[in-house]
């Protein structure tokens, strides 16, 4: 980090920096800046060195400083690097609390509390260092800076010495763009800065008094629309342009949808106005398209269309929304009873058979459709239910009964299809592993611990090459994050001798225990329906055959996700290693740990035992 | 494993063996039988010297010991254990596949191959050694070899020089104990055999022959009711009294409650019959004691007991169902709206709103209760749902909008309640880490790396200490798994110091991120109702509020759940490290890994981002 040149500066830098440290710690600014500056030493040292202390003697630093000059290039060199970590280390055992205003920027806190002090020691003096530092900050307080040149213009103060408003005005445009302070003048409403501001720049009268003047004839809030519109300040153009009356709302209605502002401008205008109603209605369209449908139809329902909230609702299967907004139109009977079939039609699609029936049967008046539904969705106990509800006995055997015997059926298909998939990837799974344990421990004999293809036989090493795609970034979005371990799934092949095989069969034996674990709920209503319709030779064979399933898979838990790979794999030590083997596994373990994606793989999925489902009669 | 005696006797010994081996191997069984007899060597070598090739040479085995007493005295010897690998351990370098037939037991299998090959050459010559292979077997095989007995008096073969009938029950009397003998006689229900037995033993004819009698003159089943009685075969005895008549069902209903076998019971009675229906009203009473009271209601409905059904069901909550025995009955409209507001009452002390609401609507015709108890569950759409049914938009009004107030207030306090816990206790994670790693390092700067006590303090200790009370057994039963993880959870203290801080807090914060993250649905369907009723500021807040929460926590998992401590930690190495230290942390990781429970606790909770709750107007 130091410059290269003859060993004298060298020694001399070193010697300055020890020197200029005492001195600000006794709070010598003068002495430092004026050696600083001699020896191009970074300004920001001044505050860098010890935060605290400047920020708490502002004023000595300022009446030492004396001059604007001095002020405005240590104002200018302002950065937010820290130099002390960067281009001066500290020495060693000295240790300072270096953000002493947590939160906000380094640069921001300077300018800040060197305003204020130079405020309230004289403003006038300091007059152009003041609008350094609105300019100086992060974001950069044109407007203020402005603002204080116009009052100065309009006020000048009789003190004398005082900067003119012409020289502080010359003094900005040095600092900022004139293009840049010219918008931003216009962005006071204030034509008499504007035109101050124009005038001192270069632009061309002929171009901005014509411009000027046709804003001069507007209206206040309309011209101000105007203006943030020509500034691109949609939010506030709308606002103001919201105060026009009602001879703008075309105009207004324009630029929220182009600017799609409809949030903002719901808030500008009142919930019972025709107005609001038509931004709502623009809203809602818009939210259609976006694929929102259910908030569109909201929105169009509380502002009194339930026309359309109905169709909205009625899109997204918002079902309830729909049938509420149905009402309040109100719909015909008839007409009423063909929504609720359409609404249940779809509901069907999404498997949502419970709601499907409920429709049918309360708004269709259907009650045998509805029977059928919770039928074909195997929602026995509510099927009974309607059936008891409106005495139709006779579905239980022409429908009900069956459905039953053809349910127990498929999940015992089911369960046998499971349970020999099951088993078939877990004496897999043995084998790969086996033949990897041996691949690698015949690698290491032959090559020692430095071959670099040992570890493509260990387990653990499928796991670091999983991980490779996703330790970058802990703060990716769901989205990504979903993307990428499906990306990672795609790579786990279960063809045999595909390279990640072991991993790919824990992945699908996850799945699969999964599965049967979730069909605990779904086993104890059938058992329960079965027995209720005395179909207990059924019953008793499927209690047994879905436990063994459970047992199997719970029994093959410590198995197939070994403790060794949950955490890395202890040192190969013991009666078969040897000690190119031992160092080999130990030098494994230091390479970075599998990240959340891969480990998930490696941890048994959760069995809920917790939920019952056994019946104590089929025991 | 060799005894003891002089150098002579050892020598020899293992000289034999060798020779007993080569015999072995071709087939010289005569002679290894008489040298191991001499020699008192085990004869279960004859067969685990090489299973497979006795088993395939049986013919040849039982012709060269020929002696039926020599073939008793083998089968006499044949004990389960493998004397290859506890006696007479094999030399190096020979492998022999120990197990031929899998699954079953090495006694079993040398018993009914030795049988098998007696009977195909002369089972006359053969008889008492059958009669043995009988008895050795694991279950011993009493009456089967009994009745061969039987047979053999019966039918008394016309070879000469084959055994007696006498002479086998007085060899199998030498066997067996005699009341063991004449209690399987007895199960025979063979009259002639049991007196055989009987008068063959020291038993006096007094005894017996009044009880035999009696017997006798009972009615076949009803006799061997009582002799499975007398034996404590109660599902047999069980069984044949089912045979025995109406008369002797009250009998039959005694057995059953005293052994408990209601579901063998129902499976020998017609289900449409008085008797089954019976049978169902004591299972049913038995299984309310047991708690079981829906399975009770079921057995009662399908045997037409639609009253104590209903009992049944409601005591359970099983509202569906006591709905539907309610109707079978058929209960009169005012009582079944009685019956549903009681079921209602109890689903709303369960908090189920929804299905209580179902109840007071549907059965109780109460759809203002229906409503309100909707809304106390913040069941909102459903809610609305009914107020427009019933055209009840009074309701809106004066209960589900001040609800909706309501709910965003404590939901709004909840939530920060839980971003100030879960931000207290992270803080108090990171010094507790700080404390225990500054403890453990001095430790091991101070005392080297066998200080037993610098383990305590380092952060995977807590982890071995936890686990050590759950590694023992990976097949405990999901109730016993629970109960010890629920003691584990009680060591977790909160308590500032406390040995397992770092731990409980992880603990803690774990089970603040699920609660939090389980909002999603309800915040979703709260922030659509405060839309829907132009609460649009209130929304305005909660929305950005829970992202927030979301957000932070979400943030602070990888700084929680740690990855180094997720997998073992790895070596510490680094520029502070020591060659102390280096070497402490190898050592740890030898140690047993993390078992399941403890591991739980290093896993990071899942979080559902998949749930899409954020409403687009409130963006």
């Amino acid at each position: 980090q130091m410059p290269r040149g003859n060993l004298e500066t060298v020694h001399h830098r070193a010697l300055v920096l020890a020197q200029l440290r005492t001195w600000l710690d006794s709070l010598r600014f003068r002495d430092s800046f004026e050696c600083m500056r001699k020896l191009r030493i970074n300004l920001n040292l001044l505050y860098d060195h010890n935060p605290k202390v400047l920020l708490e003697n502002m004023q000595t630093f300022i009446t030492q400083l004396s001059s604007i000059s001095h002020i405005n290039l240590f104002l200018t060199e302002l950065k937010e690097e820290d130099t002390t970590s960067t281009m001066y280390p500290r020495p060693e055992n000295s240790w300072v609390q270096t953000q002493p205003v947590s939160g906000q920027k380094k640069v921001d806190v300077v300018c800040d509390a060197l305003r204020s002090a130079m405020e309230s020691m004289d403003p006038n003096k300091f007059f152009l260092s003041v609008l350094t530092t609105h300019v100086k900050k992060t974001v950069p307080e044109l407007e203020v800076a402005l603002q204080k040149v116009h009052e100065l213009r309009v006020n000048p103060p009789p003190a004398p010495g005082a900067v003119s408003a012409e020289e502080a005005l010359k003094y900005l445009l040095f600092l900022v763009n004139v293009n840049d302070l010219y918008e931003h003048s216009l962005g006071t409403y204030d034509f008499d800065l504007v035109l101050m501001v124009a005038e001192k720049s270069q632009k061309d009268p002929k171009e901005y008094l014509p411009f000027l003047n046709m804003l001069k004839s507007l209206e206040t809030n309309y011209q101000r629309f105007t203006i943030d519109k020509h500034l691109k300040r949609y939010r506030k153009a709308l606002h103001h342009l919201s105060k026009c009356g009602d001879e703008h709302f075309h105009e207004a209605l324009q630029l929220v949808k182009e600017q799609k502002l409809y949030s903002e401008a719901l808030r500008l205008y009142a919930a019972d106005g025709a107005q609001y109603k038509a931004l709502s209605c623009c809203y809602a369209e818009h939210l259609m398209e976006q694929q929102q449908a259910e908030q569109a139809g909201l929105l169009l329902w509380r502002c009194g269309e339930p026309v359309g909230a109905l169709q909205a609702f009625a899109s997204s299967s918002s079902w309830r929304n729909a049938i509420c907004a149905a009402q309040q139109i109100p719909l015909p009977p008839d007409q009423l009873a063909l929504l609720a079939r359409d609404l249940a039609e779809k509901l069907t699609e999404q498997r949502r058979y419970s709601e499907a029936a409920l429709l049918l049967d309360q708004y269709a008046k259907d009650c045998e459709e509805a029977i059928l539904a919770l039928i074909t969705g195997s929602v026995w106990e509510e099927a009974l239910r309607l059936i008891y509800m409106h005495n139709r006995q006779d579905i239980t055997e022409t429908n009900l009964k069956p459905a039953l015997l053809e349910a127990v059926g498929t999940q015992t298909a089911f369960l046998e299809a499971q349970v020999a998939t099951f088993t078939r990837h877990k004496t897999r799974l043995a084998v790969v592993r086996e033949q990897k344990e041996k691949a690698r421990l015949d690698m290491l004999d032959e090559d020692g611990p430095d071959c670099p293809d040992a570890e493509l036989y260990s387990e653990a090493s499928s796991v670091m090459t999983g991980s490779k795609y996703s330790q970058s970034n802990s703060r990716v979005s769901s989205r990504s994050s979903k993307n990428r371990r499906k990306a990672e799934r795609k790579k786990l092949s279960l063809k045999e001798g595909s390279p990640m095989e072991d991993r790919a069969l824990m992945y699908a034996l996850g799945e699969i225990l999964t599965t049967v674990d979730k069909m605990r709920e779904e086993v104890h209503g059938l058992l329960k329906a079965l027995v209720l319709f005395q179909f207990d030779k059924q019953a008793e064979k499927l209690q047994p055959a879905y436990e063994e399933a459970l047992q199997m898979m719970e029994a093959a838990v410590p198995e197939v996700w070994l403790e060794s790979l949950q955490n890395n794999q202890a040192p190969l030590t013991g009666p078969n290693s040897t000690a190119n083997s031992i160092m080999a596994s130990f030098q494994q373990q230091q390479r970075p740990a599998a990240s959340q994606p891969a480990a998930e793989v490696l941890m048994p999925p959760k069995m809920r035992n917790g939920v019952k489902w056994k019946l104590a009669i089929l025991m």
